[in-house]
């Protein structure tokens, strides 16, 4: 089993793996990490958008929407991005229809590979058991943020990397590794000096940070099949 | 000064310093190394092109022909990518038509700066030196391979950090910074695994490989000047 890091969306057209490979999408703060919760709180499927536009579209599908922009709730969705309020709802039923800024663009480009998961320390030892039982090569899809590189997902490419004792495939798995192996003891200390820490610290997102670096919160494996993303 | 790293040229229009800047193009193994000691062997001016079929229009014009894919010169080429080749020759009066596989197309998709520097760790005091006269904030654009990461090119990124002090803008340049503290005391053998060091082995180029990564072995600064880099 070999393991690649696309370290933005941008960069998982360039990457060696092309065929037969998982792709594991991943934005810890916060949109892989919301999902596992709302999976978790009982949500029957996800349905990834890119653009608001298409969102409206569900609503008269009978699916609940969930939609964020650079951090914050926007239009009339009756959900946001935040993995604790998930938590704290029963979201048995729902069937949710979901677009943010960075994360559901990330599941979307790593939608045609033979098998598509979403990763977040939340599920991290159930993505890992999967991925074991699969066999196949891996990507490892980070979100960023806006195409830039961003720290947490990068961490989560290493501690995925550690887990599975695959081959690194280039570089970027080798530097995700070496970060991880730095950050491990700590991680949500480690990001503390992280642009998207900052940015949803200014906007007031205090409670969903620490819990995005905790690890095996929501032991599911949301598998995208057919434009929606199911258990 | 704020200082900001594109950890490869896909990623280079998605940075945040978008105005005023300097940016420092590098591709460590070998290009920007080699077009440094192309002028440490008296070479009077460069023009980095991205296609083969453009070199050709250059012969007419009185220019040598420099031209690189996958690691080896390709086909009516005199001068191939070799750093420690220029230095071994007299380049006084050569003006070089340059075409590589990544470096420079990186140096020319940094070409719309207000300054474009060539940089690598054969002229990283002469750089750093220039930039700190400019007092502009600066962009640091990886070639890497083929838009892969590339552990090389990150690690001149966190050596110029390190040596400008500058602020650091995002999450790509704090890690940038963190390989080269790990990898500082010896970057060549904390190299010996990046996937274009194995490259370059596989095709028998070993002496430019340890070249690469020693300091100040070309004390020039080539900038990019209406289609040409020039001292």
């Amino acid at each position: 089993m070999r393991i690649e890091v696309s370290l933005t969306p941008a960069l998982y057209p360039y990457r060696t793996i092309v065929s037969r490979h998982a792709t594991v999408a991943v934005d810890i703060l916060r949109a892989t990490t919301s999902i596992c919760a709302a999976f978790q709180a009982g949500c029957e499927c996800v349905v990834p958008l890119d653009s608001l536009d298409d969102l409206q579209r569900y609503r008269s599908l009978g699916f609940a929407l969930a939609a964020e922009r650079n951090g914050e709730r926007v239009g009339d969705a009756e959900y946001g991005n935040s993995p604790t309020a998930y938590l704290r709802q029963d979201m048995h039923g729902v069937r949710l229809a979901y677009s943010t800024t960075n994360g559901t663009v990330a599941i979307l480009k790593g939608a045609d590979a033979d098998l598509t998961l979403v990763g977040a320390f939340a599920n991290l030892t159930a993505v890992t058991e999967r991925l074991c039982r699969e066999e196949r090569d891996v990507v490892v899809l980070c979100s960023g943020w806006k195409n830039d590189f961003c720290t947490e997902d990068t961490l989560f490419a290493g501690a995925l990397i550690e887990r599975l004792g695959a081959t690194l495939k280039g570089d970027a798995a080798t530097m995700a590794l070496t970060l991880w192996q730095k950050a491990k003891a700590d991680p949500y200390q480690y990001c503390q000096n992280a642009a998207h820490v900052h940015r949803l610290r200014r906007i007031g997102v205090e409670e969903d940070i620490p819990f995005a670096f905790r690890t095996d919160t929501c032991p599911v494996v949301p598998v995208y099949q057919e434009g929606r993303l199911v258990l």
